[in-house]
């Protein structure tokens, strides 16, 4: 921290983001990316992108707008494309939380809410999952708080019911509810349709998972012309170029591709039950998950002590150091050939530490 | 707006970007892009990266702040790679503004500065050009402000020398100076060599202008390790991977190009030079530039009339409706070519005007 720092910074404290080594090669389960590549429409347009890179890229970003709008029977108007989902959350908080506009959610989610608020200087309000992790939907029911939840939640990946989320929205109508739906495609029922009929709600959603672009970097919300507008009048007074030109192409052409990316999400899915039912047979508890990932937690080991064991063998899963889940690992969904080096690498490690303690 | 939005938006009046038009192709002097495609080596470099969109990108950008690092002359620790230049401005009135710090600017320069200074609420002094466009150092000397100065500066083009800029930052050590060199490359004195001295001093450039990068989103800035962690803190508070894989790739291929760039640049001033001869002799006054645009204020029609005779026929070019400056036109350098219609296309605005008036 530089002498320059404004003060009101003090006490923040920025989100860590997962592991990105670059010293070896890793069975890499700790991110939630696809295990597939984008599509070859996705190579192409980027390729026929880059000689044009000269010129900015369309701040608007119309024809990804109206591309998205078509495959979620949406009106562009109702479309707001951003460098990563997170850059909507950011501007959501600095949009419709202030100091005396608290924003609330669960006390375990996605690690970046709290930092929003803070950075905001946004007062949170968190929320205790049920002892089994879950969400109670009814917590959450005419609170009279801006609400941000991710359904499936992260890291526990368990989803709330379409009809839970629309009294959470329904029961609030003095603010804004945002369902963060960066997993949604791998086993839940999105929001978006509700965005038509709710004025408060805000849908989130990515193609860092499900669409295999987590390193071209691209999100989007979904709601009312209102609401889009309000978020535009913080990206315009941010930065209005916010995403390049090869992304947007990118973007597109994922959603052409829609097809190849609805049969990733199923085959991942197929491999999460598999995944789910071998560290089951290991004595691990495991949440029921409807995510790209599963939650939890080792029979006979600390979370952490697997998570080193396991980043020792080559395999990179995430351990978070807090207190309620510290016993617990999230694990990504690779392929089925991950999954089993994966599954192999604990068996090795069970086997070590037995041997070790004979 | 929507009833949701806070109220401390009240006021704020987003950036207005240049225009993107898609209705029809435009000889494009408007948004000082360089007239010049990237190297085949950035063609390379993305095409690479794409199959590999799966995976997020690096948020350190270890390799691209080496390379920066390496081109510059300072350490990968002064260096922080960002989305486009705008995002560093934002980060930094975010960091070390605050109601109490308030940032000092030129009252006719880059026009998002008062945009980040308002919706930061921070409070913004701005000090006027001299009756003929310069800055005058001296009223930033010992000014006890935070302070930002483009230089070159826009949209006039006048430059300061290097032992100015170096006594503005030297007389206000409490305070960050901002030297926003998004077009230092076309004969300007870089003032990069300084962070290793000031501590209070940081450097921004981009790859939008004379690297040929403007789609591609990518900005940097310069200066000791103690503000570029400060400015981390907001980018790990905000936006992590604000930097995208392919854009990552870009850039190192961008700065292994560094000759083909460098000859560009000259290109660039000389057709500024003839651009501007030519725009004198049809009785322009033109301010003398170090930039890839001009600033001229054209003789017996006004900068507005101009400005849309031009569009009507097929060459955009930037006219800004502030009271002082409304009399002129931004225009980029474009190609010789470009150049060429520009010129040929005024001559024909002003032959018909003759013809009207007779």
């Amino acid at each position: 921290m530089s002498r320059f720092l404004s003060t009101k910074y003090n006490t923040l404290k920025a989100y860590t983001p997962g592991e990105q080594p670059r010293d070896r090669r890793y069975v890499k389960l700790n991110t939630n990316e696809s295990p597939y590549p984008p599509d070859d429409g996705v190579l192409a347009a980027v390729q026929a992108e880059a000689s044009a890179l000269n010129l900015y890229c369309d701040p608007t970003c119309k024809a990804l707008k109206e591309k998205i709008a078509e495959i979620y029977g949406v009106e562009a108007e109702n479309v707001l494309p951003v460098n990563g989902s997170d850059e909507i959350l950011y501007f959501s908080f600095m949009a419709f939380c202030d100091e005396s506009r608290p924003m609330a959610f669960p006390d375990i989610s996605y690690g970046f809410y709290p930092v929003y608020a803070d950075i905001n200087r946004v007062p949170k309000f968190e929320i205790p999952l049920n002892e089994d992790f879950s969400v109670d939907y009814r917590d959450y029911c005419g609170l009279g708080k801006n609400i941000v939840i991710a359904n499936p939640n992260a890291p526990t990946g368990l989803c709330l019911p379409l009809w839970q989320i629309e009294e959470i929205v329904k029961t609030n109508p003095e603010n804004v509810v945002i369902i963060d739906e960066a997993y949604i495609d791998f086993g839940g029922e999105s929001a978006v349709p509700l965005t038509k009929k709710y004025s408060n709600l805000l849908v989130v959603q990515t193609f860092s998972k499900s669409r295999s672009l987590a390193g071209a970097r691209l999100g989007f919300g979904i709601a009312c012309k209102e609401l889009i507008a309000d978020l535009n009048t913080i990206k315009y007074s941010t930065n209005p170029y916010n995403v390049n030109r090869m992304t947007q192409a990118a973007g597109i052409a994922a959603l052409n591709a829609n097809d190849y990316y609805t049969e990733n999400c199923r085959k991942i899915a197929e491999t999460r039950e598999y995944t789910a039912s071998m560290l089951k047979k290991m004595g691990f508890e495991v949440l029921e998950s409807k995510a790209n990932f599963i939650f939890a937690k080792p029979k006979g080991i600390s979370g952490e002590a697997l998570y080193s064991a396991l980043k020792e063998k080559g395999v990179l899963v995430r351990h978070f150091a807090k207190e309620r889940i510290a016993d617990y690992l999230r694990i990504s969904i690779g392929t089925r050939e991950q999954t089993d080096i994966l599954i192999s690498s604990i068996k090795e490690i069970y086997e070590e530490k037995a041997r070790k303690e004979k």
